[in-house]
């Protein structure tokens, strides 16, 4: 995907070093400090997976990819095994360097893959649309080479090149013909399926809308229409306004438990200034990032005193539709109830669609402000 | 909601007879041996909860139920203290009497309760939307006394019986003017959030259309439009012709893995003559139930050797629309992707809404219909 040994200055004093991994994938690393990143992969040629497909669920008219390779993927490694720690003895890792501030590599068993020659989504929608391969881009984001550390553990310095990370793949990957959507999220914890426990994210570059962001593009649309106004921006001041459900703010970034919450804890974290995508947003408003994100991880974690499974989502604006309709914003649910409690997706969320929540958006924000943060 | 002692004759033999609560709620004894049921609830009355709010997620225009009250419920109590037990020694449950077949009762901790007056759902749909009482019905249906048995091992007869139940209870709550989707369903196992282990499901009975129930009402009405047909009948022709998605068939029903699964274990089970809701099925349609039900919940136990947790939900046409457009389907999902291993909605599918399957819709047919059932 990109050629070898290319480098690469993006903003916050950040360098770009892509180096390619044995098997032919590309892995990026986001440096500060000018280090020189010449480390060889010296694990034995790999074959790579083939392509999944997608097939639509014409019942709903949504997609549905399926990649069967992924089945046999590596499971809660011990620590002396994670593929995502630096190569620093014997064992040869995703990672050959002996350290790293962030890398971005290309996933080992990805669901969906570039494909092979041109490719194009089907049109209309019913039981006759053909399956077509699982075209995309996924990726993983190691945010520390510190496996024991979080997320919410980084320096803001670190957050910041995370960010810029997140900003330079969404800048490359709207550049490939084949992407609609990209979607940097992190999954945290073994309650919502976490597989590795190094700290790191994902990023998954769909060639199709996902359903939740043609739901959002299409009430979205209705909004406009009715009002002139953008949706999002009046769900904004609508929390402004409410003010009971904010849980964090400065100058340029805003946090708060949206008024229909569907998690236990919700938060969503957004520019005071709407933006469609992380490429959009300015160099300051950039630099406030670090410090509320960082609290709200924190107040998270704070509520039950004990370490919190979130799925943290980053909405961005499609690619090539709806650009003035959606709103870059960071979604952070976690299905934590209680101490010893969860919420699941049971039959009314799963098979209906109908989110019942055990508690008010009001009193989750209240709980989330009563955090007292240390240092 | 029913006058107390009220009896009434169902089909297959079985008799309804009503009793009030100490609470007022109210129990329904569904039998087929003329058992008298006269045992009183002893429990002291308890005061009602109040009832929750239903909140608009006009990002994406789905109600949110929010019922704060429920964060308390009863969560796993060990088997002497399991509240769907008969009342047989000290303890007291939901179930006065000694033993019972299969009985329904209202849930103490409804997400959803009937309002208190004339009630309406706001139409227009926006952020000015205002928030409205949590309207609908939440009843549980007791499948057995047996506390450490479940749905799978039913006689033949228990299910025709929980069948009628259904059935009655679907025709006497779509006469409730604030009813517009009746929802039996089960959720079965720890790993999908269970609280009370006996073998029991749930109705829900919403006063809006889930969201899922609108998407596919959308796209049923889509294709009406552009083939004239119903979507489902195409569906379920296209899984009779495929044939390699096909667990399980007799005279009156056809149970498939669907062609666009979404968890590692799918199964739809349908009646080969499509009807909207249980109400509409012929004597001779319920009677094949229990058997293609039986063998499918074997099956699914069978594929690892050890009890499958899943969730059991009724698909029906909604009660005010789209009677022509929906049709009546039992969809069984299961979460289990190995022995050891779990499918979680994690980032792609919780936020995005874009499913990742780790394995083909055909191979998990195969794993299903190579399961040796005994007996």
């Amino acid at each position: 995907m990109s050629s070898e040994h290319a480098s690469k200055k993006l903003a916050a004093g950040v360098i770009r070093n892509d180096r390619e991994m044995s098997d032919g994938r590309t892995i990026r690393y986001y440096d500060t400090h000018g280090q020189t990143r010449n480390a060889p992969d010296l694990r034995p040629k790999e074959d790579q997976p083939g392509i999944g497909e997608i097939r639509l669920d014409s019942l709903v008219n949504e997609w549905v990819a399926m990649a069967p390779h992924r089945q046999t993927r590596i499971f809660l490694p011990p620590k002396e095994l994670c593929p995502l720690c630096p190569t620093t003895g014997e064992l040869l890792t995703e990672i050959p360097e002996a350290t790293y501030d962030v890398v971005v590599f290309d996933n080992r068993s990805p669901s969906l893959r570039p494909p092979d020659g041109p490719w194009k989504l089907p049109q209309s929608l019913g039981p006759e649309t053909p399956i077509v391969p699982a075209a995309g881009i996924c990726e993983v984001v190691c945010y520390t080479p510190e496996h024991g550390n979080s997320f919410g553990d980084l320096s803001q310095s670190q957050v910041r090149t995370v960010l810029e990370a997140w900003r330079d793949r969404t800048a490359e990957l709207s550049e490939q013909e084949f992407i609609e959507q990209i979607f940097p999220f992190e999954n945290r914890g073994e309650e919502v399926g976490v597989t590795l426990t190094h700290p790191h994210g994902q990023i998954y570059a769909y060639s199709y809308l996902p359903s939740r962001v043609e739901r959002m593009l299409a009430a979205a649309k209705l909004h406009k229409e009715r009002t002139g106004r953008v949706l999002f921006d009046d769900l904004l001041a609508r929390e402004i306004k409410d003010e009971v459900r904010i849980v964090a703010q400065n100058e340029h970034w805003i946090a708060f438990v949206p008024y229909a919450a569907r998690y236990p804890f919700e938060i969503h974290v957004t520019p005071r200034k709407p933006v469609a995508d992380l490429t959009e947003l300015s160099l300051e408003v950039c630099d406030a990032f670090p410090s509320i994100s960082l609290e709200v991880l924190k107040r998270l974690d704070g509520v039950f005193g004990i370490p919190m499974a979130y799925i943290a989502a980053w909405h961005q604006a499609p690619v090539r539709q709806g650009r003035d309709l959606l709103r870059l914003h960071w979604q952070i649910t976690s299905v934590r109830r209680a101490p010893g409690k969860l919420k699941y997706l049971a039959g009314s969320e799963s098979a209906m669609g109908a989110f019942i929540m055990d508690m008010r958006p009001e009193q989750s924000a209240q709980q989330l402000r009563d955090v007292v943060l240390g240092k």
